[in-house]
C-alpha cells in the first residue's frame, strides 16, 4: 500500500568540523520519502520554489516517488543552514529562509486523498491538520514533530495528537511536552494525549515504543562514523511507515520489524551528507543491516 | 565457581530531591558482591573501620559472602557522601572521608589466591594490580574503573589492562581514556590497550561489549522510578561476574546472558538506596526480568 508524506522540502547547507556541504536536499518529507521508498509507493506533498535543482526532482524520481503534490511556486525553496560540533549531537542553526515555504497551504491531489498511511512528517501542526482533514479514512496515520512546534504550536499539536495513531519525537521533545524527565514516564504521559502508539528517538541509543502490546526497546545500528546526522530522525520515521505500508495484516504484527528497518535506514542516513549515502543504498544493504542488529541483541 | 571480589567498602550518605540517607552499605566491592551472590560463591576482599555497623556484616553474610578477606582496623570506614540531582543522572560529590581505607593494603587469605573469577571492582588501580599479584592462575579476570584514576593513576591503569580479560568502564571514561567520542571507535581503541574483552556501561541507555565474537548491544530494563542509582554500575559488574562464574565451558557462551543479568540486577540496585532494594530481591525476580528484556528487544 501507499504512503502519502507531508513535509518540509528544502535545501539544507551543513557545515561540520571536516566538511562543507551547501543546498543538499533537504526537510523532512525529502528525507522521510526516499527511506519510505525502499518498501513501495510514496506520495509526497510539498512545495519548493523555482530555484530547486532539477537533479533533485530527477533523485525523487528515481525513487519513484509520485510528485503530484509537489508544488513549484516562484521565490525560493526552504533553506536552512547549520553547523555541528565534533560530537556531531550538538548542532546549532545558522540561517532560516523560508522562501515559498512561507506561502505552503497543501491541497492534495484526488489520487492522494485516499492513501491508506499517512505520515505527517515534521512541519507546522497547522499544515499537518490541514493534510489530514482532506485524507478519507486513512488506516494509519503517524505525525514527528519538533520543539519549536511544542514551544509555539501546543494547542494545534495536542489537537492533533488526537487525530494520530502513532505520534513520534525525540527524547528531550518527549520530556519538553510532558515535563518528565524519565521517558517511561513521558511515554505514559502521551498516551494520555491521545495516540495508540508512542515512539521516543533516542539518536545513537536507539528507540522506545510504547503500544498495545507494551514496549519494544529498538536498537540504533553500531556507526564508527557519522558524517551528517541531519535527517536521521526523518529517514527513520520514513523507513519505519514504509515498511508497515508494505506490511500485511495487523499493525502490531509489523511495528518492530518496522522500526528497526527505519533504525537501519537512519544509519545509512548519518553515513553521507544529507540524502547522498541513503539514495545509493540497496535493499539488499538494508537487510543486512537489520539482519545484523538481529545478531548484536540476541542473548 | 567462585568469584573473589576486590574494591571499596564503605559507608554512603546519600542525598536525592525526595530523600536523605546516611551511612547506607556502600562501595563497589558491597554492590559488586551482593549482585555476584545470586549466582554462586563470593569471596570478599575490603576494609572496614571498628565503626563499621554490626549489620552490615550480617548482610553479607546473609548473603553467604566469604569475609575472611575484609580487614577490621582501628578508625573509620571509607565515607562518601554525595547528592544527586532531579534527573538523577547529575551528581556531585559532598564528602570524601578515606578513613582506613587510605591504609588499606590486603594480603589475600591462601583460600583466595586460587579463586577462579577475579573481580577488581572500582579501587586504585594499585591496589587491583596488588590483589591480582597474589592470584594463582585465574580463569578471567575483569575490572572497573572510575574518572579519577584515568586522571591522577593512569600509568598504573595502561599496565591493568595488559593483565585482564576484561575491562569495564563508562562512556564517558572510555571517552577520557582514548579521547574518542564515538563508542565503538573507542571500544576498538580500548582493545589495543590490552583486553579481550571491553564493556562499555551506558547507564539507562544499557551497555555495549565488544570481543572476538563481535558486538553486543546490552539492554537496561525500563525503570519508571529511579530511587538511587549509587552502585548500579558496581551491581552490573558483579552480576555479571557472578553469572559467568556459575556457567560452565567456554565464557563466550554465557558473556552476553551475563551481561543481561547484570543489567537487571543494576535496574534493582536503582529501585532503592544503597543495597537495600538489591538484598531483598529474589533470584525468580532477576530471571523475571531477563525474560521480559528477551520480550522487548525481539523483533
Amino acid at each position: 500500500m501507499s504512503v502519502l508524506i507531508v513535509g518540509s522540502t528544502a535545501l539544507d547547507s551543513i557545515k561540520t568540523p571536516k566538511a562543507e556541504n551547501p543546498r543538499l536536499l533537504g526537510g523532512s518529507a525529502s528525507h522521510a520519502a526516499v527511506a519510505a521508498s525502499f518498501f513501495g509507493p510514496v506520495k509526497l506533498v510539498g512545495v519548493v520554489g523555482d530555484d530547486f535543482p532539477k537533479r533533485y526532482i530527477q533523485l525523487y524520481k528515481r525513487h519513484r516517488i509520485d510528485l503530484q503534490g509537489l508544488q513549484v511556486l516562484p521565490g525560493n525553496t526552504f533553506h536552512w543552514s547549520g553547523e555541528y560540533e565534533s560530537n556531531m549531537n550538538n548542532r546549532r542553526t545558522l540561517l532560516t529562509e523560508l522562501g515559498v515555504f512561507e506561502k505552503f497551504n497543501p491541497s492534495l491531489p484526488d489520487s492522494y486523498q485516499s492513501t491508506p498511511f499517512v505520515l505527517l512528517a515534521n512541519i507546522a501542526p497547522a499544515l499537518q491538520h490541514h493534510v489530514l482533514d482532506q485524507m478519507r479514512r486513512p488506516r494509519f496515520v503517524a505525525a514527528d514533530t519538533m520543539d519549536l512546534w511544542i514551544k509555539v504550536a501546543l494547542p494545534d499539536l495536542l489537537r492533533l495528537l488526537k487525530r494520530l495513531d502513532a505520534f513520534v519525537l525525540n527524547d528531550s521533545e518527549a520530556q519538553q511536552l510532558t515535563g518528565e524527565d524519565n521517558v517511561f514516564v513521558a511515554l505514559k504521559a502521551i498516551h494520555r494525549l491521545g495516540p495508540k502508539y508512542v515512539v521516543v528517538k533516542q539518536g545513537s541509543h536507539g528507540s522506545i515504543l510504547s503500544g498495545p502490546q507494551g514496549l519494544f526497546l529498538c536498537p540504533a545500528y553500531p556507526l564508527v562514523k557519522v558524517v551528517d546526522p541531519t535527517g536521521a530522525g526523518d529517514s527513520f520515521v520514513g523507513g519505519m511507515m514504509g515498511y508497515l505500508a508494505a506490511g500485511k495484516g495487523p499493525i502490531d504484527g509489523h511495528l518492530r520489524r518496522a522500526m528497526t528497518y527505519g533504525s537501519v535506514i537512519a544509519s545509512f542516513c548519518c553515513e553521507g551528507f544529507g540524502v547522498q549515502r541513503t539514495t545509493r543504498v540497496s535493499r539488499a544493504q538494508i537487510d543486512g543491516r537489520v539482519k545484523e542488529l538481529e545478531r548484536l541483541t540476541r542473548f
